[in-house]
Protein backbone atom coordinates (compact mmCIF):
# COMPACT_ATOMS: atom_id res chain seq x y z
CA UNK A 1 0.00 0.00 0.00
CA UNK A 2 1.47 3.53 -1.00
CA UNK A 3 2.30 5.32 2.19
CA UNK A 4 -0.44 8.27 1.69
CA UNK A 5 -3.10 6.07 0.99
CA UNK A 6 -2.41 4.11 4.62
CA UNK A 7 -2.17 7.92 5.98
CA UNK A 8 -5.55 9.08 4.61
CA UNK A 9 -7.17 6.02 5.14
CA UNK A 10 -6.47 4.71 8.29
CA UNK A 11 -9.86 5.49 10.50
CA UNK A 12 -10.17 4.45 14.69
CA UNK A 13 -12.47 1.18 14.49
CA UNK A 14 -14.54 0.32 17.88
CA UNK A 15 -16.62 -2.35 16.66
CA UNK A 16 -14.74 -5.53 15.36
CA UNK A 17 -15.91 -9.03 13.84
CA UNK A 18 -14.24 -12.33 15.65
CA UNK A 19 -11.86 -13.33 13.52
CA UNK A 20 -8.22 -13.20 14.51
CA UNK A 21 -5.30 -11.89 12.64
CA UNK A 22 -2.35 -13.77 11.38
CA UNK A 23 0.56 -14.24 13.40
CA UNK A 24 2.18 -13.07 9.60
CA UNK A 25 -0.11 -9.88 10.41
CA UNK A 26 0.66 -9.06 14.10
CA UNK A 27 4.39 -9.98 13.48
CA UNK A 28 4.24 -7.26 10.25
CA UNK A 29 2.34 -4.85 12.29
CA UNK A 30 4.95 -5.22 15.40
CA UNK A 31 7.84 -4.93 12.87
CA UNK A 32 6.73 -1.59 12.09
CA UNK A 33 6.14 -0.25 15.21
CA UNK A 34 10.02 -1.72 15.85
CA UNK A 35 11.34 0.37 13.05
CA UNK A 36 10.22 4.30 14.83
CA UNK A 37 12.99 6.13 15.95
CA UNK A 38 13.21 7.05 19.77
CA UNK A 39 14.88 9.36 22.33
CA UNK A 40 18.80 8.37 21.49
CA UNK A 41 17.20 5.66 20.24
CA UNK A 42 16.45 4.07 23.84
CA UNK A 43 12.86 2.23 22.29
CA UNK A 44 11.05 2.85 25.59
CA UNK A 45 8.08 0.86 24.21
CA UNK A 46 6.94 -2.50 25.20
CA UNK A 47 3.77 -3.86 24.15
CA UNK A 48 1.72 -7.04 25.94
CA UNK A 49 -0.16 -8.39 22.84
CA UNK A 50 -4.10 -9.86 25.42
CA UNK A 51 -6.11 -12.48 23.92
CA UNK A 52 -7.11 -14.02 26.85
CA UNK A 53 -11.01 -13.26 27.26
CA UNK A 54 -10.90 -13.23 31.00
CA UNK A 55 -8.38 -10.51 30.80
CA UNK A 56 -10.02 -8.39 27.90
CA UNK A 57 -12.43 -8.17 30.39
CA UNK A 58 -10.84 -6.84 33.37
CA UNK A 59 -9.56 -4.13 31.32
CA UNK A 60 -12.42 -3.16 29.72
CA UNK A 61 -13.49 -2.51 33.35
CA UNK A 62 -10.23 0.31 33.66
CA UNK A 63 -12.40 2.69 30.94
CA UNK A 64 -15.38 4.69 32.08
CA UNK A 65 -18.71 3.74 30.72
CA UNK A 66 -18.64 7.05 29.06
CA UNK A 67 -15.10 6.65 26.53
CA UNK A 68 -16.75 5.43 23.14
CA UNK A 69 -14.13 2.75 22.83
CA UNK A 70 -15.46 0.91 26.07
CA UNK A 71 -16.70 -1.51 24.22
CA UNK A 72 -14.05 -2.29 21.67
CA UNK A 73 -12.07 -3.97 24.61
CA UNK A 74 -13.81 -6.64 24.49
CA UNK A 75 -14.61 -7.11 21.13
CA UNK A 76 -11.60 -7.31 19.61
CA UNK A 77 -9.77 -10.05 19.27
CA UNK A 78 -6.25 -8.62 20.17
CA UNK A 79 -6.04 -5.93 22.89
CA UNK A 80 -2.36 -4.93 22.59
CA UNK A 81 -1.59 -3.08 26.67
CA UNK A 82 0.87 -0.32 25.23
CA UNK A 83 3.65 0.05 27.76
CA UNK A 84 6.89 2.22 28.69
CA UNK A 85 9.90 1.91 30.57
CA UNK A 86 9.58 4.87 32.88
CA UNK A 87 12.73 7.23 33.55
CA UNK A 88 14.48 6.81 30.06
CA UNK A 89 12.94 8.82 27.01
CA UNK A 90 13.59 12.57 27.65
CA UNK A 91 16.43 11.39 29.86
CA UNK A 92 20.54 11.71 30.55
CA UNK A 93 22.08 10.06 33.55
CA UNK A 94 18.21 9.06 35.21
CA UNK A 95 17.45 13.30 34.87
CA UNK A 96 14.88 14.70 32.60
CA UNK A 97 16.93 17.04 30.54
CA UNK A 98 13.96 19.14 29.29
CA UNK A 99 10.69 20.92 30.44
CA UNK A 100 8.46 18.09 29.32
CA UNK A 101 10.00 15.62 31.89
CA UNK A 102 9.20 12.10 30.50
CA UNK A 103 9.22 11.54 26.99
CA UNK A 104 7.85 8.14 26.81
CA UNK A 105 4.93 9.33 25.43
CA UNK A 106 6.09 11.13 22.26
CA UNK A 107 8.21 7.80 21.60
CA UNK A 108 5.16 5.32 21.92
CA UNK A 109 3.52 7.64 20.01
CA UNK A 110 5.90 7.34 17.18
CA UNK A 111 6.27 3.79 17.08
CA UNK A 112 2.06 3.35 17.25
CA UNK A 113 1.35 5.42 14.17
CA UNK A 114 4.03 2.90 12.39
CA UNK A 115 2.14 0.38 14.02
CA UNK A 116 -1.79 1.31 13.22
CA UNK A 117 -0.74 2.35 9.53
CA UNK A 118 1.00 -1.13 9.07
CA UNK A 119 -2.38 -2.97 10.29
CA UNK A 120 -4.59 -0.54 7.99
CA UNK A 121 -2.64 -2.18 4.89
CA UNK A 122 -3.12 -5.68 6.64
CA UNK A 123 -6.53 -4.73 7.17
CA UNK A 124 -7.15 -4.48 10.46
CA UNK A 125 -8.45 -2.02 12.55
CA UNK A 126 -7.10 -0.20 15.78
CA UNK A 127 -8.30 2.82 18.11
CA UNK A 128 -6.35 4.53 20.63
CA UNK A 129 -7.52 4.32 24.21
CA UNK A 130 -5.58 6.85 26.36
CA UNK A 131 -9.19 7.61 28.96
CA UNK A 132 -8.68 4.56 31.00
CA UNK A 133 -6.95 4.34 34.75
CA UNK A 134 -4.05 3.08 33.91
CA UNK A 135 -2.45 1.85 37.66
CA UNK A 136 -5.48 -0.94 37.50
CA UNK A 137 -4.80 -2.00 34.26
CA UNK A 138 -1.38 -2.17 35.26
CA UNK A 139 -2.17 -4.33 38.47
CA UNK A 140 -4.20 -6.68 35.97
CA UNK A 141 -1.30 -7.33 34.07
CA UNK A 142 1.45 -7.53 36.52
CA UNK A 143 3.50 -4.43 35.07
CA UNK A 144 6.33 -4.24 37.53
CA UNK A 145 7.80 -0.98 39.41
CA UNK A 146 9.18 1.53 36.38
CA UNK A 147 7.06 0.74 34.20
CA UNK A 148 3.71 2.47 33.09
CA UNK A 149 1.06 1.16 30.88
CA UNK A 150 0.38 4.59 28.04
CA UNK A 151 -2.79 2.74 26.13
CA UNK A 152 -4.99 0.40 25.04
CA UNK A 153 -5.29 -0.50 21.63
CA UNK A 154 -7.92 -3.05 20.33
CA UNK A 155 -7.15 -4.47 17.04
CA UNK A 156 -8.80 -6.78 14.98
CA UNK A 157 -10.89 -7.00 11.62
CA UNK A 158 -13.20 -3.57 10.96
CA UNK A 159 -17.36 -4.99 11.69
CA UNK A 160 -17.92 -1.58 9.28
CA UNK A 161 -15.68 1.06 7.74
CA UNK A 162 -14.86 3.37 10.17
CA UNK A 163 -16.49 7.20 10.30
CA UNK A 164 -14.31 10.10 8.29
CA UNK A 165 -13.43 12.77 10.99
CA UNK A 166 -12.79 16.78 9.70
CA UNK A 167 -9.41 18.29 10.21
CA UNK A 168 -8.12 21.55 10.54
CA UNK A 169 -7.13 22.91 7.02
CA UNK A 170 -3.62 23.64 6.98
CA UNK A 171 -2.90 27.42 7.35
CA UNK A 172 -4.72 26.93 10.83
CA UNK A 173 -2.20 25.14 12.09
CA UNK A 174 1.04 26.62 9.96
CA UNK A 175 2.87 29.67 10.37
CA UNK A 176 6.08 31.26 8.92
CA UNK A 177 9.11 32.55 10.49
CA UNK A 178 7.44 33.38 13.71
CA UNK A 179 4.66 32.46 15.75
CA UNK A 180 1.15 33.44 14.22
CA UNK A 181 2.92 34.90 10.65
CA UNK A 182 0.33 33.32 7.74
CA UNK A 183 3.04 34.93 5.25
CA UNK A 184 5.94 33.16 4.03
CA UNK B 1 6.18 4.67 -1.83
CA UNK B 2 5.30 1.43 -0.28
CA UNK B 3 4.48 2.06 3.52
CA UNK B 4 6.64 -0.35 4.91
CA UNK B 5 9.73 0.91 2.80
CA UNK B 6 9.02 4.30 3.59
CA UNK B 7 8.99 2.46 7.26
CA UNK B 8 12.24 0.96 7.26
CA UNK B 9 13.89 3.44 4.82
CA UNK B 10 13.36 6.16 7.14
CA UNK B 11 16.89 7.67 8.99
CA UNK B 12 17.81 10.60 11.27
CA UNK B 13 19.28 13.13 8.87
CA UNK B 14 22.00 15.78 10.35
CA UNK B 15 23.64 17.29 7.25
CA UNK B 16 21.73 18.77 4.65
CA UNK B 17 22.57 20.56 0.87
CA UNK B 18 21.34 24.35 0.81
CA UNK B 19 18.80 23.26 -1.56
CA UNK B 20 15.49 24.62 -0.64
CA UNK B 21 12.18 21.73 -0.81
CA UNK B 22 9.86 22.82 -3.33
CA UNK B 23 6.16 24.14 -1.86
CA UNK B 24 4.36 21.44 -3.45
CA UNK B 25 6.86 19.08 -1.52
CA UNK B 26 6.22 21.04 2.43
CA UNK B 27 2.50 21.24 1.62
CA UNK B 28 2.73 17.17 0.68
CA UNK B 29 4.29 16.38 4.43
CA UNK B 30 2.31 18.77 5.87
CA UNK B 31 -0.85 17.13 4.63
CA UNK B 32 0.39 13.78 5.78
CA UNK B 33 0.80 15.58 9.56
CA UNK B 34 -2.77 17.01 9.15
CA UNK B 35 -4.19 13.56 8.64
CA UNK B 36 -3.14 12.24 12.02
CA UNK B 37 -5.65 10.59 14.62
CA UNK B 38 -4.97 12.76 18.20
CA UNK B 39 -6.86 12.73 21.46
CA UNK B 40 -10.88 13.85 21.02
CA UNK B 41 -9.68 14.63 17.40
CA UNK B 42 -8.30 17.87 19.12
CA UNK B 43 -5.19 18.16 16.80
CA UNK B 44 -3.47 20.32 19.05
CA UNK B 45 -0.11 20.74 16.73
CA UNK B 46 0.53 24.16 15.64
CA UNK B 47 4.27 24.38 12.96
CA UNK B 48 6.29 27.29 12.59
CA UNK B 49 8.64 26.76 9.42
CA UNK B 50 11.88 28.48 9.66
CA UNK B 51 13.79 29.90 6.85
CA UNK B 52 14.90 32.92 7.73
CA UNK B 53 18.62 32.61 8.68
CA UNK B 54 19.12 34.91 11.62
CA UNK B 55 16.24 32.93 13.24
CA UNK B 56 17.81 29.86 12.30
CA UNK B 57 20.86 30.72 14.01
CA UNK B 58 18.93 32.20 16.96
CA UNK B 59 17.29 28.61 17.40
CA UNK B 60 20.25 26.58 17.30
CA UNK B 61 21.89 28.63 20.89
CA UNK B 62 18.80 26.32 22.26
CA UNK B 63 20.71 23.65 21.82
CA UNK B 64 23.73 22.32 24.04
CA UNK B 65 26.79 22.06 22.04
CA UNK B 66 27.07 18.08 22.81
CA UNK B 67 23.54 17.37 20.94
CA UNK B 68 24.46 15.76 18.00
CA UNK B 69 22.00 17.67 15.84
CA UNK B 70 23.09 21.05 16.63
CA UNK B 71 24.53 21.92 13.83
CA UNK B 72 21.71 21.05 11.78
CA UNK B 73 19.14 23.42 13.25
CA UNK B 74 21.12 26.17 10.64
CA UNK B 75 22.33 23.87 8.02
CA UNK B 76 18.80 22.49 7.32
CA UNK B 77 16.84 25.41 4.57
CA UNK B 78 13.84 24.58 6.75
CA UNK B 79 13.52 24.44 10.64
CA UNK B 80 9.88 23.14 12.03
CA UNK B 81 9.24 24.49 14.75
CA UNK B 82 7.04 22.24 16.35
CA UNK B 83 4.53 23.59 18.90
CA UNK B 84 1.49 22.27 20.57
CA UNK B 85 -1.56 23.72 22.71
CA UNK B 86 -1.18 22.91 26.36
CA UNK B 87 -4.69 21.62 28.52
CA UNK B 88 -6.46 20.11 25.32
CA UNK B 89 -4.51 16.46 24.81
CA UNK B 90 -5.64 14.38 27.49
CA UNK B 91 -7.90 16.79 29.01
CA UNK B 92 -11.77 16.95 29.15
CA UNK B 93 -13.32 20.39 30.18
CA UNK B 94 -9.68 21.71 30.74
CA UNK B 95 -9.25 18.89 33.61
CA UNK B 96 -6.34 16.04 32.78
CA UNK B 97 -8.31 13.22 32.75
CA UNK B 98 -5.62 10.63 33.06
CA UNK B 99 -2.00 10.57 35.50
CA UNK B 100 -0.28 11.04 32.49
CA UNK B 101 -0.79 14.91 32.22
CA UNK B 102 -1.14 16.72 29.32
CA UNK B 103 -1.20 14.09 25.95
CA UNK B 104 0.55 16.63 23.71
CA UNK B 105 3.78 14.75 23.51
CA UNK B 106 1.84 11.74 22.23
CA UNK B 107 -0.65 13.93 19.58
CA UNK B 108 2.44 15.74 18.29
CA UNK B 109 4.25 12.65 17.84
CA UNK B 110 1.77 10.52 15.84
CA UNK B 111 1.70 13.63 13.44
CA UNK B 112 5.62 13.73 13.14
CA UNK B 113 5.55 10.46 12.36
CA UNK B 114 3.29 10.83 9.15
CA UNK B 115 4.90 14.14 8.58
CA UNK B 116 8.84 12.48 8.56
CA UNK B 117 7.84 9.40 6.54
CA UNK B 118 6.14 11.76 3.90
CA UNK B 119 9.10 14.30 3.71
CA UNK B 120 10.91 10.25 3.37
CA UNK B 121 9.21 9.70 0.84
CA UNK B 122 9.95 13.17 -1.07
CA UNK B 123 13.67 12.55 -0.62
CA UNK B 124 13.85 14.83 2.00
CA UNK B 125 15.38 14.68 5.62
CA UNK B 126 14.37 15.37 9.01
CA UNK B 127 15.90 14.78 12.79
CA UNK B 128 13.79 14.66 15.66
CA UNK B 129 15.57 17.62 18.18
CA UNK B 130 14.14 17.42 21.59
CA UNK B 131 17.17 18.06 23.61
CA UNK B 132 17.07 22.25 23.54
CA UNK B 133 15.80 24.70 26.00
CA UNK B 134 12.30 25.15 24.90
CA UNK B 135 11.48 28.38 27.00
CA UNK B 136 14.52 30.28 24.61
CA UNK B 137 13.00 29.10 21.94
CA UNK B 138 9.52 30.23 22.56
CA UNK B 139 10.88 33.56 23.18
CA UNK B 140 12.93 33.44 20.00
CA UNK B 141 9.56 32.43 17.74
CA UNK B 142 6.86 34.52 20.40
CA UNK B 143 4.92 32.10 21.69
CA UNK B 144 1.85 32.87 23.36
CA UNK B 145 0.91 31.84 26.62
CA UNK B 146 -0.96 28.22 26.73
CA UNK B 147 1.24 27.02 23.60
CA UNK B 148 4.60 25.50 24.34
CA UNK B 149 7.82 24.36 21.57
CA UNK B 150 7.78 20.41 21.63
CA UNK B 151 10.89 20.22 19.26
CA UNK B 152 12.81 21.56 16.61
CA UNK B 153 13.15 19.26 13.03
CA UNK B 154 15.64 20.46 10.51
CA UNK B 155 14.25 19.66 7.09
CA UNK B 156 15.98 19.66 3.86
CA UNK B 157 17.81 17.03 1.50
CA UNK B 158 20.08 14.90 3.20
CA UNK B 159 24.36 15.53 2.58
CA UNK B 160 24.39 11.85 2.25
CA UNK B 161 22.61 9.04 3.15
CA UNK B 162 21.88 8.46 7.51
CA UNK B 163 23.27 6.07 9.36
CA UNK B 164 21.42 2.60 10.43
CA UNK B 165 20.92 2.58 13.88
CA UNK B 166 20.09 -0.80 15.55
CA UNK B 167 16.14 -2.25 16.63
CA UNK B 168 15.90 -4.36 19.76
CA UNK B 169 14.09 -8.08 18.51
CA UNK B 170 10.52 -8.51 18.60
CA UNK B 171 11.06 -11.00 21.44
CA UNK B 172 12.24 -7.94 23.29
CA UNK B 173 9.97 -5.93 23.77
CA UNK B 174 6.67 -7.96 23.36
CA UNK B 175 4.74 -10.13 25.80
CA UNK B 176 1.53 -12.38 25.40
CA UNK B 177 -1.56 -11.82 28.39
CA UNK B 178 0.83 -10.49 30.84
CA UNK B 179 3.63 -8.88 31.36
CA UNK B 180 6.98 -10.70 31.22
CA UNK B 181 5.12 -13.88 29.28
CA UNK B 182 6.96 -14.78 26.45
CA UNK B 183 4.93 -17.87 25.43
CA UNK B 184 1.77 -17.04 23.46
Amino acid sequence: MELMDAIRGRRSIRKYTDDMPSDDDIGYILEAARQAPSWANTQCWEFVLVTDAETKEKLATTLPETNPAHKAVTMAPVVIVVCAKKGISGHFKGKAVTDKGDWLLFDVALALQNLTLAAYERGLGTVHTGFFDSRKAEEIINVPDGVTVVELLPLGYPEKEGRVTPRKEIQEFVFYNTYGRKEK
